[in-house]
């Protein structure tokens, strides 16, 4: 969204409120609120709402306690509107906290295709909004087919895609910024070799099967002995299960090609994954910014299924051969063309531009 | 939802759990916690989530601690699904509550279209559901419009027509039974004269208009002189408007032809509208139930907009002549015949089979 | 709390951040919250922690709710100290949010004595707090007695006298000015004649005993048939049970001498009182206020057990020959002499010069 | 509280009914829950209250939140009353929870002192509680001292003490069984060797100053080269500062001689502490349970201020000169003789059978 907190901030006919929630405010997340603060935004409300315990019954209180919270929000802050951007549990409770209280709601990202308690979340969001903002012109039709008027949805592309366009002008990241900044966990590898980079986050409705299903990527990395950059998994019902795996492999088993992070800044982590011979894992990141970027992915399980894809992937199962295989393949095939399909890199100023003609209104219908 | 809890109780191969929340619990809305109990239910969890302040903001609010809590139930009931009904802040919190927890969500009453928040949130809750159970033809194809799968979807009709079936089963209810048992405020009525029933709930997106609406109502009450029996509204927010309206007005005017009620047993309440000449103002009764019972309705304002309709139902503005002309034609208009557009009255029994036998799945996706 | 409220807005070493909460906010307890406004006051954060339902299970909650939500306040407004005052479910909420987090905490009342939760309430406050503004000389030796430090505990009288001499500056309020502004449920009293006050509120710890102990009251009033204003009970555990009993009563008997009132400004509040004969039932106004008005008081039961008292009260149990004799007596007896035994008018103005230079500690241990 | 827990269970006259809440249900804090099941309990409820953040913000809304969730849990239960322990933020949650809905809190381990916020708690509780079960002749003088009458204070000695007749009843811990069974992060270390054990959680009112202490304490255990047994501070606000210290600590030295764990089950941890050399930091087991068990203790920083000592303490600043003396001598000393100045092992039953004849009252007053 950084894009779009700049194209607001900047615009003379707009003004920025910031609300800070959810695992944005954690240090085991990388403490993204330091970052925004460091980018020059203000935070105008910082709301804690995640219950620990990391199983379903906790994501569901956090989601009510987002709420809770997020209502108090905007009454003290009274926006004009409320701008969110995806599918998590902060993402329907700040949906909720804004819809009852009758300000419009502007959603990002909706029309796109998961298959998990993501996608339910995703498009019951659809349901609240009054504006949609979407990134591809499969996800406007999808939009449109679940009732929404065609006058309140907007293709502007992903702003996630613009990000990529800042990163990218700035030189190279190099070996030395890189672990002198974030440190982590394990050896230190040349980023000028080949390198992989893996995410790998739990699938919410399939609690148990976290574990099992890291542990075969850990096995392909493995063998395959690539140099690897891992990134830990976001705060979600059933991290326990993906962390916990790492954490049992890495008792057992030396890694000396792998290093740890949990969290890179935006910037340095596209930066990084562009100089990389391919992502591994099931984050949307491998759909969306590297088909800009045309990094090579291995996208396994069904996290991302129903998402359009770029010629940048390769889907492969939670089976340690099949990832392996796919990974020397990216490895081998070399970077692709930039494919637009998630936009274009200018998606945040034209979504300030639209918010300030957008009609304010919260009454709506459904077209059939 | 009684038939439903019936049908359920004394199905052999099902179990029910029941969790009691929101203004069920409520004195002032009528304690239906302990008319369920009186009909021989038991409460396994009487959930409070209500916030008081009866504002946009505690609406939001109260919505977020139903999940809390709500979530706390299911993880200890640990059901096989959840059943919920209808478009309200409580039926939002079921939904997320048991679908964060991977619990399958059924629905009930999805694909109607109202236009307010109720909407919205009728919209999101289908989205969030993985089994529907809708009242009509027309919400079936609605709810697949939707996206969702039409093996999912069942028209069963409306439980809440099963109620009216019980209800006419016994004989009429007579004046002394009325106001023996419920009391209220005013002078008494004969119910062998002709009378009308009058509820009128705010508009939850229109807060501010509620109070001016209600006073509309009011005047054509008065200046019809038709004996009048006057429900309060539910909680909602907004609840203040309505209220404070009829509140105020009764201050400066004499209102010798209305008895003012809070609450009725769902049975009571259909057999008083059954012999009445016509029912007036916003809530769905006079839609649905009044469809199948065939007594005349004013239906005032937007609240029911996009509802099918039968042929009893006069849609009026918030307007006292228009109003108090409609009354005036129902009143002479006398009953219709009945109209199974919502159901049939085996609904309950219908749903109860059905449960025995749908797939247990939390997994979905978008149809298109 | 007023006079305090000003004398912090005014001096030139003090910042007021000024948090309104629970009943404060609502409008069946008189919208205190306008009332603060209107004189001038900034509010900083609105706190709405109140659960619907009054029954204890809901005060414990709505306590909790107020933890919840104070703790945020508090850490966006980042006081270099939080005053608060008496024995409230909000005040134990005000000081666990405090406490925990580290910001020094005044405690106005410590050290009263009245035997229920409240006391206990009351006691467990002293006990976090780090400074202590007691109302006696038996006030300040019991927080003594109890383990702090003498030279955190001042004895400066109750500001709650302030506001008496605040209100006792202006004219007698006038019988139009009272009903006209107030209106209230009755007929319209002669405030020439003469009157008393009652104001009855459930014993929390005895809650199903609070409707049969009103009807004692009652009774007694009904028998006197001396002209009454009535104040409806505050929010708190029970008050269904007073409340209720008000209500059973009124609908079969007719009070015509008696008036009832939600709530009225402070000032207008103590004007009435002060053109009284005396008041009636279990406030502490009547131990207090009224000791420094001269007043006569009759107090019932034992909510004010232990309270030191002036040669204004006459003490007796919830029994309707009991009270109505005192009623009686107190009609009869006329006006006393003022006793500072509670303060002297000054405390506001004594309090806030002491927060210019208390030590801003959060450390202390028992002093034996 | 195992031995109580168990003499309530056995008892014929008492029913148990548990909830576990807080971190005693999440893994990071060893999964006490799991703990207390295998050990032949039934957990009744489950309270998850802890929000995420770990700092003095947090702390606060997880006291509220606890309140909110421990009330409908005691209010479903319904018990005759409730016994809580100690002075942390699920104490006084409890005690609140308990307090409001009038059900009897009966308070073990009050009238001590430590001076922190958790001896404001401590003697906050104590003013809540209705019956006081203390652990020395000291803490029953302070909490009747505090105003309590003197029949409800019971001085039974402390049930932790019992744990340790129960664990030493079994064979010492043996190597192999403590890192088969509890892996923990280090390499291997010999039982048979001369060891020290060291607990050091962070002082909640000096937030900032955790990182620094702990790294004293790090430097003097690595300066001593004393095989050492660490153990993870718990659940506090602040404990970020204590591990993080820890953490950063790891990354730049290299600690061959010292092997991490999270948390032992009662048992197995009081027998590793009985084979060990003496005990370093600032927990109470130091204070308490190795007085019973003679094992020496080095007491580091005020955490542990005020309580009584046996002669096994040496009390030592944040520093690491004084540290690493304080271990030398303790090393060198050997064993104390069993001191029963917190109990004597037989606290859990002499409870147990109090609690049959005490009475369920919830009336009390100051006695001065």
């Amino acid at each position: 969204m950084r894009s779009l907190l700049r194209a607001i901030k900047n615009h003379p006919e707009l003004e920025l409120q910031l609300v800070v929630a959810a695992s944005a405010l954690l240090d085991r997340y990388g403490s993204v609120h330091t970052v925004i603060e460091r980018e020059g935004f203000h935070i105008d409300r910082r709301v804690y709402n995640i219950f620990e315990g990391e199983n379903l019954l906790t994501s569901a209180k956090s989601t009510g306690m987002g709420i809770v919270e997020l209502a108090s929000a905007f009454s003290e802050l009274a926006p004009d509107m409320v701008v969110t951007i995806a599918d998590r549990f902060e993402t329907i409770a700040t949906a909720i906290a804004a819809s009852y209280q009758n300000i419009p709601l502007v959603h990002i990202q909706g029309g796109e295709v998961s298959g998990s308690i993501d996608e339910k979340v995703r498009h019951a969001i659809t349901k609240l909004a009054d504006l949609h903002f979407v990134s591809s012109a499969r996800a406007a039709e999808r939009v449109i087919r679940m009732g929404e008027r065609s006058d309140r949805v907007y293709d502007t592309g992903c702003p996630s895609i613009d990000v990529v366009v800042d990163a990218l002008a700035k030189p190279p990241l190099s070996t030395s910024e890189l672990f002198e900044r974030y440190g982590g966990v394990g050896d230190t590898l040349n980023l000028d070799d080949a390198y992989v980079v893996v995410i790998q986050h739990p699938v919410t409705t399939q609690y148990e099967a976290s574990r099992r299903q890291v542990l075969e990527t850990l096995h392909a990395i493995a063998e395959s002995g690539v140099p690897t950059l891992w990134f830990w998994p976001n705060v979600d019902a059933g991290s326990d299960g993906t962390s916990g795996g790492i954490r049992a492999y890495r008792e057992e088993h030396s890694l000396p090609h792998v290093h740890f992070f949990k969290n890179l800044p935006p910037d340095d982590f596209l930066r990084l994954i562009d100089r990389s011979r391919g992502i591994v894992g099931n984050s949307s990141v491998a759909i969306r910014e590297c088909a800009f970027m045309g990094v090579p992915a291995v996208n396994i399980g069904n996290r991302q299924r129903g998402r359009d894809r770029g010629r940048n992937v390769i889907d492969v199962e939670h089976d340690r051969k099949q990832i392996r295989d796919a990974i020397d393949r990216c490895v081998a095939a070399g970077r692709f063309e930039s494919d637009l399909l998630y936009g274009d890199g200018e998606s945040g100023v034209r979504i300030a531009d639209h918010l300030v003609t957008v009609p304010l209104s919260v009454e709506k219908t459904l077209t059939y």
